[in-house]
């Protein structure tokens, strides 16, 4: 037997395949697990947030009541009952929102996946801010679009932007809150003005929205979806108030589009495991979920609080980053002659990780940001960590 | 608020949106869902193999001891154990495969989907057997191959064929086992002759067996992988062998083709259920598979022996039809003038449902084909569909 490179052996590839990157998070995930390491580079929420327990008991009362019809193949586009939950919680503003418009993934990053093959041609033009979440570029790319940078300010996307080079786009990618990789938040009038904007254009807005739910005081900006559903389509998942493991999430899209998702999703993994939708349905249908995320949001609003202060006490005053309202990162901008990524090199040598900030930019743009995570790594680590990064960054000033 | 279709809102749809057809077996299921319905139409696997009170037992085990690892974010390319584990349990013929070869995927729907990204661009020529697999024929269609159908008589694909008109092809779809929808097997010269010819033309071969274990004997002839497991892609399932609910599957492929398949992964649902993948390790690592698979041989066995007799009883004997050595289904071929399509509403409108056979066909050759499965249904209610439906047969001759 001969196992050999498939480039050696010229497998016909295709075009996509050959410019395919791996996401540098994940590959960078492998060099930081050291436990030595104080890692800020994380995008995982924190494990101490998982209702184990509850979930046990779910699975066993799913098991033992319904085994036969949770271990069968399900609907494509979802367990019902999950799909009404859904539904009945993302009906807000005074907007219903039905079950025929929500369709259940295998967690958001398949939602991408999903509406990229409904939505993208090669070469369609696709919108994004910037910097923006990085799966997302992944996702996008695997069709070949033309992807658009958008303008994108302290507070995100700049509408103006979008109305001048959005004329015949598939779709404009916007994460409305705390998002990944910045921690900023879209302020209302924003909201209004791209939902305008877009409809105009008849440009889809992808309201990618997995930490709406982590806002640290717990206020909740009205969403993009219930200003227009016909017109918006709006991402959640249960990844980050829940569990990732699992893979769960769900897409809100007009119903001619669902059925279209729907069809995508056939294609793709004929459906979202039966039995996994029934346990989360079964854990959350008695309003768990209305005590569990005020613990997540106190949590991730004191480990946020805490590097906060330590950057104000250790990072050099010509370094700039964002103070987020909730989710899970803080972004920081260098003075511009420090390379992140050379930066995380010298830093990981010292026991201390964090994301470079270029991944992040559809064409690579700024060298000198970075992403830090402060969920998971234990206060006193955290102002430890903090202080060695503000002392190598000073040596560099 | 306005839901409006979103052809009357103009959306900017993708050309594979436009020509996305739904799965027409799927859609057909909820017209044969109806209680009084004998249906033949399914292609489930029986409800009473799933081994609910084991994983009940392993969902208790993994979260009680590894809660907050298996319920975390997980490794793109799976649960090493697993990988492991599946590498092992394929290393057949003497033949090693090393888990660096195997990719776990949320079923084997998906391992189409992954494939077809790393190896198919807009006009690809891909090669089907006839008829074949609708589900491939979906996940390819997604990345707008030319389709180009193989001559495949009794016992499956035509090698000269595939010699003929192969050469520049992106793949060869070539289910070996059992295969879905004709029950054929394809014998081992043939395996050689095709592995051979396409190792010449270098086309890769994807071995999609997904009922190679429900052998009703026992026997398994060589896979094709270890023949040549650098120009061959395996694809595996725990779908008919414990449940399919939970969307689990693996693709056994060259390691730098693994590792492409890895990153198109990561950018359609950055990993499968890391829960799930610890749960089944867990249940199957003791060997169960072993005790377990011959129940479900033994019982499907039965059925086909069943339905068999009764078709020899009860079908005019202008009708041709296969006779499986494992798997799940039979096909029928009826004479000429006779319109399965037809047919299927006269047979539904008597309670008694199969599957039209054209959707099998990549260009809709044969009207008078159809699917019969019949693992799900009671032996008795399997003579009395089969008598019904040899009926109306009958009176259309």
């Amino acid at each position: 037997m001969k196992i050999e490179d498939p480039h050696a052996l010229h497998l016909p590839l295709s075009e996509r395949a050959k410019n395919m990157k791996s996401s540098a998070i994940r590959d960078l995930l492998k060099v930081t697990a050291r436990p030595e390491i104080i890692s800020f580079a994380g995008g995982l929420p924190s494990p101490d947030t998982f209702p184990i327990a509850r979930l046990k008991d779910a699975f066993d009362r799913v098991l033992s009541a319904q085994g036969k019809v949770a271990l069968q193949y399900g609907p494509t586009d979802g367990y019902a009952p999950l799909r009404e939950w859904i539904a009945d919680r993302m009906s807000t503003d005074g907007v219903r929102i039905g079950p025929e418009q929500v369709t259940i993934v295998s967690g958001s990053q398949q939602g991408l996946d999903l509406l990229s093959k409904v939505l993208i041609d090669k070469g369609s033009k696709v919108l994004v801010e910037t910097p923006t979440y990085l799966g997302a570029l992944q996702a996008f790319s695997m069709y070949e679009p033309d992807l658009q940078s958008v303008e994108s300010d302290d507070i995100g996307l700049v509408p103006e932007t979008v109305a001048r080079i959005g004329q015949g786009a598939r779709l404009l990618y916007a994460p409305p809150n705390f998002q990944n990789p910045t921690g900023r938040t879209l302020p209302l009038s924003r909201r209004r003005e791209l939902v305008a904007i877009c409809a105009r254009m008849n440009v889809p807005i992808i309201e990618d929205d997995p930490y709406g739910e982590l806002s640290y005081g717990g206020e909740r900006l009205q969403k993009m979806l219930t200003m227009n559903s016909a017109g918006v389509v709006h991402m959640g998942s249960f990844s980050k108030i829940l569990t990732p493991g699992i893979r769960l999430g769900y897409v809100i899209a007009p119903p001619a589009l669902s059925r279209m998702l729907e069809k995508a999703k056939q294609a793709t993994d004929l459906h979202t495991s039966q039995l996994t939708q029934m346990v989360v349905y079964e854990a959350l249908k008695d309003g768990f979920l209305d005590q569990h995320i005020p613990v997540i949001r106190r949590l991730y609003a004191e480990q946020c609080e805490t590097m906060l202060a330590a950057m104000q006490d250790f990072f050099p005053p010509a370094l700039k980053w964002t103070r987020p309202d909730g989710g899970m990162f803080i972004w920081v901008t260098l003075p511009r002659h420090i390379d992140s990524q050379q930066l995380f090199e010298e830093s990981v040598a010292q026991d201390v990780a964090f994301v470079p900030g270029t991944p992040f930019y559809p064409a690579n743009l700024a060298t000198n940001t970075l992403r830090l995570s402060f969920v998971t790594v234990p206060r006193p680590r955290i102002r430890e960590g903090i202080e060695r990064l503000g002392k190598l960054i000073a040596s560099k000033l």
